[in-house]
């Protein structure tokens, strides 16, 4: 086992090589074995790092499992952003759907779930800036709040995903975004 | 350490008496340390239980903690019975509400959730034959969808529960349920 802390001279670089190879370790092993069957040896064995450096940035699996099931969805990728709410708020929920429709990152989100609650999670954090964003530049909002998109389109889907993904599929998004629209009244 | 599973000489009440103290031992130890810091061995000195008995019932730790999850909420409990469908989702959403404000069994919902996706949990599925009940023998039903309900009532609030508990009060139930009749033709 080579520890990859050390293969790196960028500044930053260290520290941001150990959590590509530990966070592709974990998926991987969620993918081979599922969420219960992983321990931290087996992680930094698959990544090719030390355990201690897992410890000592982690602390623990859960926290570790958290942190890295929250860096899936790229905070910073681009969101729709066709001048139609109606579509973005469309596209933005089937961009959910097709990445929760992974085993793996289902897996993550459970995870993450079962370590939530104390602060308040990237999942949901993450999830309002966005719906945020959204509404606010969309040249006609038809009165939306955000947190109705959190709650007509976000929260059934990843209850969903959680407890019952087999009852995700591609109408799924489509079908909840009508429903909000729905309630909207016609400009 | 006694073992319980010596006491009784009721049939059948050795398995039920392991299963309330172990229970009780664990919502004890979740509301004490919180779900990361319990193990079988705490658990089952806690129960004044055998270590054994506890790992031949349930196996594993997640496993334990997901099966008592499921149990929380009596699948055998009184559903609301007004005669009036939107009264009923109501005190059943308040039911919900009320449940898992307490931390204990937020805490057991997030257990849930991370043990959750092979199978159907109970978390669901008791949930949709509830939905289901309550529509059935309304007077008059609206043309609604136990599905319906589920993805307008239950799935925010427990998405709420299990990521941003902080968000969930008395004020959510009323309002997700007028959210659902907002869509129902008044007839």
């Amino acid at each position: 086992m080579t520890d990859m802390t050390t293969k790196s001279t960028r500044p930053g670089g260290r520290s941001a090589a150990v959590l590509a190879a530990v966070k592709a370790a974990v998926e991987e092993l969620i993918a081979e074995r599922g969420r219960g069957a992983i321990t931290i040896p087996m992680v930094a064995e698959r990544a090719g790092v030390n355990p201690t450096s897992v410890y000592r940035r982690w602390g623990d699996l859960q926290t570790m499992i958290n942190d890295i099931a929250t860096y899936r969805l790229d905070p910073n990728r681009p969101l729709p952003n066709t001048s139609d709410l109606r579509r973005d708020v469309e596209l933005w929920a089937e961009e959910f759907v097709a990445h929760y429709s992974k085993p793996v990152n289902a897996a993550l989100l459970r995870a993450g779930a079962g370590a939530a609650g104390d602060v308040e999670s990237d999942c949901l954090r993450n999830r309002r800036v966005e719906a945020s964003l959204l509404i606010e530049r969309a040249p006609e909002s038809f009165g939306l709040d955000p947190e109705e998109l959190i709650d007509y389109v976000i929260a059934p889907i990843i209850y969903r995903i959680i407890f019952s993904p087999w009852t995700v599929d591609k109408t799924t998004a489509p079908r909840l975004v009508s429903r909000l629209f729905a309630r909207v009244p016609i400009a």
